[in-house]
């Protein structure tokens, strides 16, 4: 028998769509606190959406394995819970005006309250985790937020600056990839399989994450602002190279670096135009590379999960990775 | 044969300067990270000192019983750890420029790094706590750290207004005595007494925080700048009413109601003086009336812990109530 096939991005929701609305309530229900500021703020949080694509990933890993209990609910509840705690203490740190098209909470709440939601929101993600009375779960859950904190710290000393390849790469594991790793392992530890194929998972998560994350910085440099519905090159605006960006100054004039490095540092653009930064890349065929590493990383993805279960998640996991690498926006 | 006694601090540290010693050491290895600038940040905080009275409360509840594995140890790292999380998210809040008579961490590496440094120390616990392989001391942190920062919320909301009593000891609870509390629980638990055993030890820790809090408190508004190190009335001057002053407004007349509440407001002696609030809380004996509500948790403890069995840890947490509720800075 065929596995039904996932052609579009209604496909890959419908499957889940009753999963996603269960973990959309757990969402709800776990950030109702006694002190009516914190429900306000994660009320408010939540109902700014977002793609829920980390559940969708852990639903889909346990799915495909034959899990069919409650923890992938609470566990997808959870993940997204940790991944909209780090939202909330970035946009803090970048001095975010706006997050998913909307005011962003520290615009409305402040940074005080925005700190301690954030602290309570990390705290509450683990509460709910604690349920499933494992320790391993709790240990990767802890390792996860550690390396994605470090990451931003990374982050915010790179800022302005040049910044190798390898160092980025990291960076993007750190603030993506490892959280989209995490999901799928969760997904396979709840569905009980072999620790060869918690790594296999996890490779999975790892790769579309990485190849997740390339593309954004390349359609943040190349889309348009009312495709993105933000600013463009907004990543160049905030001091932050990314991957078409480091590919392009390996490879340019001293002369074309030193138009890269002044936006970087200036995190403006000030006498060099987004257009003099596009014509750089181009001529290096850096955007093409970049799309060409998110696409390496998309085809691993595709290998390490091959030997599971032919089934519809199994499907929607199979599509995935193309679709990431040929989104626009 | 009698208890060996405990006259005073230095025989009160010298009996744990051992323990303190090796968690001084525990929390040294603890905040290192491949991260530089959070190990920085890290051996800053710690190296801030401290009276270290978390640990020292978890040392004595878990000697006193008997237990001397190396839990106790990682476990007074923890609480010092997760005391020291509070401590830098709080300054960030407070704008506060001093902590521990230097310069407080986020005038020196800003608000951006140390929000995040605080994420970092807190995941540090837990990854700590762990190490015990103990869901129930994680259930009790995880707890423990949400009504933290609960307090610190309902605190912010709080600021420059009238508060009412049954308000402001819950906040006390969350801002010490819960901490306390939990430091004697975990001594209990590592010690493997029973359930009613450990709720006397979390009510004693619950008792000497409030009496602990209190007292500060009333320092807070009657001794001298050069004694503790910091400006007097510091809480009037940022909008927090405490016992003292709560159980004044109760009680005086409408114009003297008004001076306290526009100090409360302005968080500024603007027209009514420092000395003008004290002249109103001696006419009403408020100080004494807090004094002595330290007092009575002071000696509600002592009842927690009079059967648990004679020795020098106990004559030390015999001790520690009195002299909490005698000292002057």
């Amino acid at each position: 028998m065929n596995s039904p096939a996932i052609a579009n991005t209604k496909d890959f929701f419908d499957l889940l769509r009753d999963d996603l609305a269960e973990i959309e309530h757990e969402f709800g229900r776990d950030t109702v606190s006694n002190v009516g500021v914190i429900t306000e703020i994660g009320e408010y949080l939540r109902g700014g959406g977002g793609k829920r694509i980390r559940p969708a990933l852990l639903l889909l890993s346990s799915r495909m394995l034959g899990y069919s209990g409650g923890g992938a609910i609470r566990l997808g509840a959870v993940v997204e819970i940790i991944h909209t705690a780090t939202l909330v203490h970035d946009d803090i740190i970048d001095e975010a005006q706006i997050r998913r098209g909307r005011p962003a909470a520290n615009t409305q709440w402040g940074n005080s309250k925005c700190v301690l939601a954030g602290d309570w929101l990390y705290m509450q993600a683990f509460k709910i985790a604690i349920q499933e009375r494992n320790l391993g779960i709790l240990d990767i859950l802890i390792s996860l937020t550690q390396q994605m904190v470090e990451g931003e710290l990374l982050q915010i000393e790179k800022l302005g600056k040049s910044i190798s390849r390898e160092e980025h790469l990291d960076l993007i594991f750190r603030k993506t990839a490892c959280l989209f790793a995490t999901c799928m392992h969760l997904g396979g530890i709840l569905a009980g399989v072999s620790e060869e194929q918690q790594q296999l998972l996890r490779s999975y998560g790892r790769n579309i994450g990485m190849a997740f994350q390339i593309v954004d910085d390349v359609l943040d440099l190349t889309a348009s602002e009312e495709i993105l519905g933000k600013p463009v090159a907004s990543d160049l605006r905030e001091g932050k190279a990314t991957l078409a960006v480091i590919h392009a100054m390996e490879r340019c004039t001293p002369a074309e670096k030193s138009k890269i490095e002044s936006v970087l540092h200036d995190r403006a653009f000030n006498g060099v135009t987004h257009s003099d930064i596009l014509e750089i890349l181009l001529k290096y065929d850096s955007l093409t590379a970049a799309n060409t590493e998110a696409t390496a990383y998309a085809d691993a993805a595709l290998r390490n999960i091959e030997d599971f279960p032919a089934n519809e998640y199994k499907a929607a996991l199979v599509w995935a990775p193309n679709f990431i690498v040929s989104r626009d926006r």
